[in-house]
């Protein structure tokens, strides 16, 4: 929505948008040059020039503006295409959520961040919400969708099913035992979708 | 093996297992009680009678002990009955690792290694070594030899099914998004061997 400004014309951006959006880079910026230590609520607000409290007014904590803002920069991994297949869909965006933790500093950062997490409830909830549960909610309904459209069956667990497609990802990026390789979103994929036993 | 005592004759375990044993037991008792903080290696060769020296001549670093007791305490987990289909076989094992994760101190335990495993690569090795390692080593024997039987596809990629069927228990430990309910490690074992979509 176009707030008005002062004058009564419409301008851009309004004022808080423009302000939530500051203070987004500015804490993405910080996540990524030095990780959650750096992102202290006094440094993101020196950095976007904006004071504690403004920032107060939209997050609770800041575990809650790290992870909003991790997840708004690292949003275009998840834009699907109406067009794809289900399988290429839930595929394009594995691959992305691989190159991002394989090929960018967000990988230490998930890292750093999951390990605040087990100590920290704030973390750990800002991580589900600003993190998790955007990112499940477009793969959920993109099998919820296919279950539909009977491209799936109607009996699967569709929490279960985005757990077997992305948690492998989580899983090698934060216990190492296997590397986040390319071919793994189409394997996982693949199968998941037809499944291990021998089709006849 | 049973090695002679001093005077020749037979005893039952060598003094060496018994030390091995009172090591591992100790350092998984301070373990449970007190999490990683508490299983330092001067608290666990106290509590072992042992010196630290003794420790060491086994074990590179706490971290190895730590979680080398952790597997040792818990290996019942993923005993397996040669009798057992392979659905039956994956779905105790997934069972055993939910329960122990949601109804015991493991949980908590390991949502506290993983966190230290991510700025302690003596930790994450550790972990990786006497954890994860032979928790897997299991779980791709089963999935290896029905391949080899022709009850699986030729074509799948090991690690990658393990990670399917149990990232999704670690991924909902750590970030708590969803419960390690009863009927998750069935449904994980009968998406992942039948598939997704419908069987004409």
């Amino acid at each position: 929505m176009v707030r008005p400004g002062p004058t009564g014309a419409p301008r851009g951006r309004p004022r808080s948008e423009r302000v939530r959006v500051a203070v987004l880079d500015a804490a993405a910026d910080l996540l990524v040059e030095g990780g959650m230590s750096a992102a202290t609520i006094e440094g993101i607000a020196a950095r976007a020039g904006v004071s504690k409290a403004t920032i107060y007014k939209w997050w609770p904590t800041r575990g809650h503006v790290a992870l909003d803002s991790f997840f708004t920069r690292t949003r275009d991994t998840i834009a699907v295409d109406p067009d794809a297949s289900l399988s290429d869909s839930l595929t394009v965006q594995l691959q992305a959520l691989c190159a991002l933790f394989r090929d960018t500093a967000s990988g230490r950062l998930m890292r750093e961040l999951a390990a605040f997490a087990q100590n920290d409830p704030d973390v750990r909830d800002a991580l589900e919400e600003h993190w998790l549960r955007p990112r499940r909610a477009v793969a959920m309904r993109l099998v919820t969708e296919a279950a539909e459209r009977g491209e799936l069956r109607a009996d699967i667990d569709v929490e279960a099913v985005v757990d077997q497609l992305f948690a492998p990802v989580y899983h090698r990026l934060l216990f190492g035992h296997a590397p986040l390789r390319e071919g793994l979103a189409a394997a996982l994929v693949g199968q998941l979708l037809t499944g291990l036993r021998p089709r006849n």
